[in-house]
């Protein structure tokens, strides 16, 4: 038996647009990013990776990005799951601040740390902070994060892929997961074995289907698996890479 | 206790506009149905209804105006069920017939019992006609109606009522449904105990909130319900009723 898995990072948002960290920030997607999706969702319909069920984290550039896919895919009428845990990594204190602004205040180093660290979280966001998260309806009864290195995402993670996805997989559903940059890394990590240095190094570009094929033991048949637009996939990474940037 | 539901029919769909018979055909909306969507977003919002769950049915027009519309009210990210039990009338051999040419063709006394009689269907449709759903993979496992009159959809809501909905009214969550015109006025009828002849004069204007809040055996504490902009209501119902006139 072979398991078909799709991960889609949402198109371009209003902060990845304006070089903001989001981290939980609910931005919505930027007319760029909308089309991002459609495309992506064409890419699905033109390979004939249909999906039967999709995940979703419960921040709007994601969910409206998988609206769009399925749209552009006819499979806008399949079950949708949505979960907090795969929403993107809370980037603390950050969230809201200018990347460029940040890199020149702190530094190459301690930026990127930040953003690449395995285990480092960024300065924890203060309760009353605009960009906090605290008291948000959606995470009611739900612990709402302060900070989040990759680790704490992997973590919270796991759980949900063990309890709720991989039974969908076992039943042999195509199985579509729009989320984040982060959320995806610490998917792509698990999938892959990848060491926290070799995770450090990936970047996953907006939109584009990120298709596994899985064996018996849910381990990718191909490793890193396969972009449904190579050539584009490999100059999206690129941005995201140089993000921050001058 | 009381109960909280908000009943929602799609925006404006190509369909409407051209003023064909849509039925199970999966049609998009057009931009002012979409306009019409982020606008009942905006009522739910305004008046602090805010849904917990949201029920679709399997066809786009419903989909997207429940997610234009809950992006509108901040509420994206709240669990989705869909269901062919809440999908439109299935209008059997009309489905995609003009709806001026079939009264100009078969008289206005047929014409509105095709419309509007509670247990009359139209003809059936043939599996091999274009507007057929026959083996369409979304119905897959289910049965695909050949036609149905308003009585059929009502036999075939109810359950869905009863097994899904009631329970997720009991556990005291606000709950929309974003569908259609005959499955809201299947709904309609068995909440408001309406006689054949009653429901056949309910038009259901397009994406306008109606608000039942309802008692503890589900019955409504005012009857007919509550549309959010009760203005805009009256005179979408009478357009609604006036489709298919010259």
């Amino acid at each position: 038996m072979t398991y078909k898995l799709v991960l889609l990072r949402h198109g371009q948002s209003a902060w990845n647009k304006t070089n903001q960290f989001t981290g939980w920030v609910d931005v919505p997607l930027t007319e760029q990013g909308v089309e991002e999706a459609k495309n992506g969702g064409e890419l699905l319909a033109k390979r004939g990776v249909l999906p039967d069920i999709v995940f979703t984290s419960l921040l709007r550039r994601a969910i409206n990005t998988a609206n769009y896919a399925l749209d552009a895919a006819d499979r806008l009428w399949i079950p949708v799951k949505r979960n907090w845990r795969l929403n993107e990594r809370h980037y603390g204190a950050l969230q809201g601040k200018d990347k460029t602004q940040i890199r020149e205040k702190y530094g190459d180093e301690q930026f990127m740390t930040w953003r690449r660290s395995y285990g480092t979280p960024p300065p924890e966001i203060d309760a009353d902070d605009e960009f906090s998260q605290e008291g948000d309806p959606r995470y009611a009864g739900e612990p709402v994060p302060k900070a989040e290195a990759l680790s704490n995402v992997v973590e919270r993670v796991t759980p949900y892929w063990n309890d709720e996805i991989i039974p969908e997989l076992k039943s042999g559903k195509t199985v579509l997961i729009a989320a984040h940059g982060n959320s995806l890394r610490a998917i792509v990590k698990m999938l892959d074995n990848l060491s926290e240095e070799e995770i450090s190094k990936v970047n996953i570009p907006t939109a584009i289907p990120l298709l596994y094929e899985l064996d018996d033991d849910f381990k990718p048949i191909k490793p890193r698996g396969e972009y449904l637009d190579p050539a584009a996939a490999a100059a999206g990474a690129a941005a995201v890479a140089a993000q921050g940037q001058k």
